[in-house]
C-alpha cells in the first residue's frame, strides 16, 4: 500500500488516512471526553497503546486488553470490560476506542452501546474485513449459547478510522476475505466497480485503485446504514451473499475446518447470484464471469453434495428469517439492483447449491 | 378505583384501561408475532399466566419467571432469561411482555433491547410507581458492580398497558411512592394539576380525578420521551427531583434503612425547589405549599444534618454528571417552566439540604 494517500469521507464519519493517530486526535479533541478507554486484544494492544499515547495530552487514557479470538466474544469478556470501565471512572462523557478486527469492534461496540445506557465510541479496524464489514454500520454483538451474535445492539460508531498502512502485511487469505465483502458492496451499487474488481491482482498491486474502491465501498455502507440503522428496509440489501454465506461458515465451523468469513461470503454470493437468475433473471453472463474469478483466485469450494441438506438446515435457522424455517434472501435483478425479502422455495435453494457445486472444481 | 373507566392515549402507545387482557390482545393481534414471551417475577407470575392464556389463541406463549426483588436485577438473571429465550425458539419476530414493577420492566426491557439486537416489547406495570416511572420512556437497565442501572439501553416499548384495577390494593406507602412521580410530572407542565395534587386524599378517594391525572402524567412522559428518546435535551426535564432524590435513596440504602424510590423523590423535589428558588427565583410560596403537603402525608424526612456531606458525595458521583464531581440538576423557574443542565455550586446545594432539614419535622 502507498501510505502517502490521504482522504476523508466525512459524511459517513469514515476516515481512510495515512495517520490513524492524527485522525483519532482530531475526533478526541472535538469531544473533550472525561477519559478515553481503548479496547484491544492481545494482538493489537501494542497499537492501542501507541494510539493512547498520542491522545494522552488531551485527556486521561486507559487500555483494556482481552484475549484474542472469536471464542472470547462472550458474556464473561463483556462483564470483565464493564467492570474495568466501572472501576476506572468511566462516565457518560468518556469515549471508547476499539482497536482490532471484527471480534473487538463487535464486542467493544456492544460495551459502548450498554455502559451507562450508551457512550460514544470510535472504531479503528486493523483488518481489511473489519474495515469493510464489522467496523461500520453499528451492528454490535457477542456470541451466546453457541450462537454467533445472538446478543447485541444497533449503535453507530461516531467514527471509523482506517489506515491502509496496516493492511500492507495482509496474507493472501486475509486479503481475499475482505475483498469478498468489497465485491458484495460493489454488486449492490456500481456495475463498473464490480466489473473492475473481477481482477483482484490489479487491486492488490495498485494502491490508488484499491483505496479508491475501499473508500467507495465504506461510503456506500455508511450511507445505507445511516439511512436505515436498524434494518427496516434498505439496510437488508447488505445481507446479499450472507444467507448462503453464513450457512457455509456455520457448516465448516461444525466440521471443524473453519474458513474466513469473507471466503464463505464469496461462495455465498455465487449461490445467491444463481438464485437471482432463477427468480429475477439476473444475467447468467455476469454470474459466469464471477464464477471464473472465484475459480482463479479463491480457495476451492468448501462444501460437497452431501453437505447440501445441512446447509439448507442452517439457512432455515437464520436470525434474519421472519417466519421460522423460511430462509429469506437479498437477491439481484442485475448489478446495482438489489431486491430484499426474497423467499425462494427450498427446491430452488437446493438446485442453486447443486449448480454451485457443479460449476466449481 | 373504578374499573369501569376506559380510556386510551394512543399517541404515546399508553393504554389506561379496564381490561389489560383485551388491550394486550389487540396489540398482539396487530403484530402476529411468532411467539410471545412473558417475563414476570414470583409475585406477578400468576397474572402473567392469566394474560398468556388470553393471547394463547393467537400465537404460542411462554412465561419466564425470575426471583422478585431489585437485588435480582443483575447479570445472572439477565443471562438466564437470554438463555430461556434462545432455547425456546424466540426469533426477531417474537414479542416480550413484561409483567411487574420497575424491576421487571427495567430488566425485561433490557432483554428485549439486546436479544438478537432488539425485539419488540410491551410493558404491563403492576405498581403505580412502575406505571408512571419505569414502564414508560424506554430506559432499560440492570444493576452492576453495586451501582443501580449501570448497564442498560434506551429502547421504547411498543406499548404500556395500565389497568388501574391492579392499583386498588395499593398500600399507603406504595400509593405515595407513585404519587410523588406524578407530582413531579405535574410540576413540569401543569400548574393547575400540580396545585390540585397538593391534596392527595382527594385523589385516593376519587377514581375519575386519579385516572385523569395518571393519564395526563403518562401522556406527558410519553410525549417527552418520544421527542427525545436518548436524553439529549428535553428529556432531561424528567430528572427533576432525581439528583437529590437518588442521593437520598442511595444514602438510605447504605444505612440499611431503604425508602421507596418515590418517597426519596418527594423529598428530592423539595431540595430542588429550594435550589430553584436560590438560582431561578422559583416562588417561595409554592415551595412552602409543597412542604406542607409533604409534612401532612409523607413519612418523616429520612436524613439528618450529619448526613449532608454524604448526600453531596452521592450527588458528585451521579451518572448524569457531565464533569466528574459537579452535580447537575433540572430546576424550575416556576411550575411548568423547567431549566435543564443547572450546575449550582456545592455551597448552594449544602444550604438547600440544610433548609430542607430545618423545614421538616
Amino acid at each position: 500500500m502507498n501510505d502517502s494517500f490521504i482522504s476523508t469521507v466525512c459524511a459517513t464519519a469514515t476516515s481512510v488516512c495515512k495517520d490513524a493517530s492524527a485522525a483519532l486526535k482530531i475526533h478526541i479533541e472535538s469531544q473533550q471526553p472525561t477519559k478515553v478507554f481503548f479496547i484491544a486484544d492481545t494482538n493489537t494492544a501494542g497499537f492501542a497503546s501507541e494510539l493512547a499515547s498520542t491522545v494522552g495530552g488531551i485527556t486521561e487514557t486507559h487500555v483494556i486488553t482481552v484475549a484474542a479470538g472469536d471464542v472470547n466474544k462472550n458474556i464473561d469478556t463483556l462483564a470483565g470490560i464493564w467492570l474495568e470501565l466501572s472501576q476506572n471512572g468511566a462516565t457518560r462523557r468518556s469515549v471508547i476506542v476499539n482497536v482490532g478486527g471484527g471480534m473487538i469492534t463487535d464486542l467493544g461496540g456492544f460495551v459502548a452501546a450498554t455502559f451507562k445506557r450508551g457512550i460514544k465510541y470510535i472504531n479503528v479496524p486493523t483488518t481489511l474485513l473489519g474495515a469493510v464489514d464489522a467496523a461500520t454500520g453499528g451492528k454490535t454483538a457477542i456470541n451466546f449459547n453457541g450462537l454467533k451474535n445472538e446478543i447485541g445492539a444497533f449503535a453507530l460508531p461516531m467514527a471509523t478510522i482506517v489506515s491502509p498502512v496496516y493492511f500492507k502485511t495482509l496474507s493472501e487469505a486475509e486479503f481475499l476475505s475482505g475483498y469478498a465483502e468489497m465485491i458484495k458492496t460493489a454488486l449492490l451499487f456500481d456495475k463498473k466497480l464490480f466489473v473492475s474488481m473481477l481482477e483482484p491482482d490489479d487491486f492488490r498491486s495498485d494502491d490508488v485503485l484499491f483505496i479508491d474502491a475501499l473508500e467507495r465501498c465504506m461510503a456506500h455502507k455508511g450511507y445505507v446504514t445511516g439511512a436505515d440503522p436498524v434494518e427496516n428496509g434498505l439496510r437488508k440489501t447488505l445481507n446479499l451473499g450472507h444467507t448462503a454465506g453464513h450457512a457455509i461458515e456455520s457448516l465448516l465451523l461444525e466440521k471443524k475446518s473453519p474458513v474466513p468469513h469473507g471466503v464463505a461470503v464469496a461462495y455465498g454470493l455465487l449461490v445467491e447470484m444463481i438464485l437471482s437468475h432463477f427468480l429475477l433473471s439476473f444475467p447468467s453472463e455476469t454470474l459466469h464471469q464471477y464464477a471464473r474469478m472465484l475459480k482463479g483466485y479463491y480457495p476451492p469450494l468448501p462444501f460437497r453434495c452431501s453437505d447440501i441438506e445441512r446447509l439448507i438446515e442452517f439457512m432455515r435457522h437464520d436470525k434474519k428469517n421472519a417466519t421460522p424455517s423460511q430462509p429469506v434472501f437479498t437477491l439481484l435483478e442485475d448489478v446495482g439492483r438489489p431486491v430484499i425479502d426474497c423467499c425462494p422455495d427450498l427446491d430452488d435453494i437446493k438446485q442453486a447449491l447443486e449448480l454451485t457445486r457443479d460449476m466449481m472444481p
